[in-house]
């Protein structure tokens, strides 16, 4: 891991401001910049049906690009989901003002906006502030971005790392998450903006991007609720020059794209609202990755075990019961359950250290492991207990 | 609807008894015994794949028996799951005790059980109560039963009704449920036991049972953790004596069997742990029932849903947000929204008294409707409120 963000690769720039669309301190927009123009960008949007206009529009464009953008622009204060026809023609006068502003068509810029359903997205605020902003580089830029798509988040989320390719070549790959953090008035939504400048073409980049997400961020939890505006994006710049990665190269990319992903979800999990434990669930031997991963989410999701997590009980019968309506096959029989370093589940109930097990549900992260003993098929997954103040953030009042 | 539960149809006799398996006072071992012997006996039990013990020994019973069966045994304090071999032993004994008990083979008893997984059953306390257990009918041996698998359940569950099948011919259905309610140190069943002295075969009870599940309990959400012990059961007597139901006579009677299944699920969801309200979800316009009652379940079942609803906020976003994720279709130019009386959307967000619609949010029954003006399909789901009691119950320490 290097420090760093979205601008720890060459060649992206990013910007911050306020523009007011949330109440609360600090920027609320921020804007990406590829240098080079139009490079290979890879999306994963949400797959929830109500769609926001944001995340519907920014399809289009990467459509029309055929896989190509030059910048992002994204909002925090409003999610400008639900809102219909006149939401989509907000979201199309944002782009327009950015693409202005970058001088390309509209086509090459990606919206994304977070924040409560239902709302109209306060477009002359944005364009207001759109004209002083400055892209710049370096790691106080990424900061910035970082800082200004917050909303209950209690910490900037970055990730960076640098890719040794072999022959002296190396490239980075940096990112920054939203994570679902839930305010009054407003709705979770994770949305991540990922930068590379390594070389590569939209096909290749787009398949990489969709192994990551499936074994990273989609495998976090923190209610169960899909937003309508998730958003994990990755643009190639290409500034580290050379030809477009392949083989052994690719994979090692693929691997630190892997590592920024999993960082950036454990980020989100650890910081989900009102959550004093990151609970990390590590499933082997199901029969295929897949299957592996559905029981870690499963696991992860369960009201009950993160609610046992939260008082430190080592309650298993949770945990083995989450496994077994994950939709994936076990055999009781066969299973093993750990609690931190506790065996606490072989096929049948095992005399354990209770006291022990409580203190491994103690810690800022809280380990457990699933073994089905049916396969190779490996996955993990990463949420939050369930705590008290869930409940009392996300039953406030919204106006 | 008639008072009474499992008692209330002819042919049923019911006792409980105090075996000391769970703390606290009160029986907890519940026996219900067919008049008639083995009769047409229909059962869905839990999808879960870590299945109880008793579970899959009903499972081999109800098939060896071909459908049929002359007595449940249920027991209140111990789940009897994932305790491997040893575990489906302790079911094996208590169900040769019940079958000594009536005078009548093995595979004519199902068993079940509620309680903490993991620990085993206290067979010897069964055993030590079954003898002096004297079967009886009327509505107190019906109240009794019903109170038998009470754990954290604040009160009894039952239903009974009167169908008329047309030639003054008339049966009754009758059930009793044990809710959700979780208790240190128990984990949450859903059990029903319905009766009926119709005349029906096994094919067609069967059928008939499943359908009435699918509309009523398996829509019923408390915390989105399918249990390792669920089940349901319908035993035909056929005491009102009469040819086996068909035509119009059947289709009445699936329609008594739903009222019942639907009293006894709303029940439930109503005494859902730390719940103060309960949620009905009703859905209409889907493609077909299907997608309706993944619609319905996925908004009664949303976290974040569930909070709004505890803090009286009209918050139509997460609702909407809810069916998008529900994997049904679902055009949000189409839908409308509905919460209590109040249309909040209609393919875009209405202009509403958010003052009535919280008031609407605060009455023990909230109601959300959905239109999604696709199809025909409707369906409804039955949830409750999600507070800081639910956590404080579920992370208080299990030993």
């Amino acid at each position: 891991m290097v420090r760093g963000g979205v601008t720890a690769p060459r060649g992206f720039r990013a910007a911050a401001a306020r523009a007011g669309l949330r109440s609360g301190p600090g920027p609320d927009v921020a804007l990406i910049v590829s240098e080079a123009g139009p490079v290979p960008t890879a999306a994963t949007f949400t797959t929830n049906r109500l769609r926001a206009a944001p995340v519907e529009l920014s399809m289009r464009s990467l459509r029309a690009s055929k896989g190509t953008a030059a910048a992002v622009i994204a909002n925090a204060g409003c999610a400008n989901a639900g809102t219909g026809a006149p939401g989509l023609d907000d979201a199309r006068a944002v782009r327009a003002l950015v693409a202005k502003r970058i001088g390309l068509p509209n086509r090459f810029v990606v919206t994304c906006s977070t924040g409560l359903i239902g709302s109209r997205l306060g477009v002359e605020k944005i364009a207001s502030v759109l004209p002083a902003l400055e892209p710049g580089g370096g790691r106080e830029a990424g900061d910035a971005v970082a800082r200004a798509i917050m909303t209950t988040d209690t910490v900037p989320k970055q990730a960076a790392v640098e890719v040794e390719l072999g022959r002296g070549r190396t490239v980075r790959i940096g990112g920054m998450a939203k994570g679902s953090g839930m305010i009054h008035p407003q709705m979770a939504t994770m949305l991540a903006f990922l930068t590379t400048d390594a070389p590569l073409g939209p096909g290749v980049l787009r398949e990489t991007l969709r192994s990551a997400v499936d074994r990273t961020f989609n495998q976090v939890t923190v209610d169960g609720d899909p937003s309508t505006n998730d958003t994990v994006l990755l643009m190639a710049g290409g500034a580290a020059g050379g030809r477009e990665l392949g083989g052994a190269a690719l994979a090692r990319f693929a691997e630190g794209l892997g590592t920024v992903c999993r960082s950036l979800a454990e980020q989100v999990a650890a910081d989900g609202e009102g959550a004093q434990h990151r609970i990390d669930v590590s499933v082997g031997g199901a029969r295929d990755d897949r299957e592996a991963r559905l029981v870690a989410r499963a696991v992860a999701s369960s009201s009950l075990v993160k609610s046992a997590v939260h008082g430190a009980d080592p309650n298993w019968g949770r945990i083995a019961a989450a496994a077994g309506r994950s939709g994936a096959r076990l055999d009781p029989d066969r299973l093993r359950v750990r609690i931190g370093p506790l065996t606490v589940y072989d096929g049948a109930p095992l005399a354990f250290d209770e006291r022990a097990a409580s203190r491994a549900l103690r810690g800022r992260i809280v380990e457990i492991g699933l073994d089905l003993r049916l396969g190779d098929g490996s996955g993990m997954a990463w949420g939050c207990d369930l705590s008290a103040e869930y409940v009392a953030i996300n039953s406030e009042y919204r106006t």
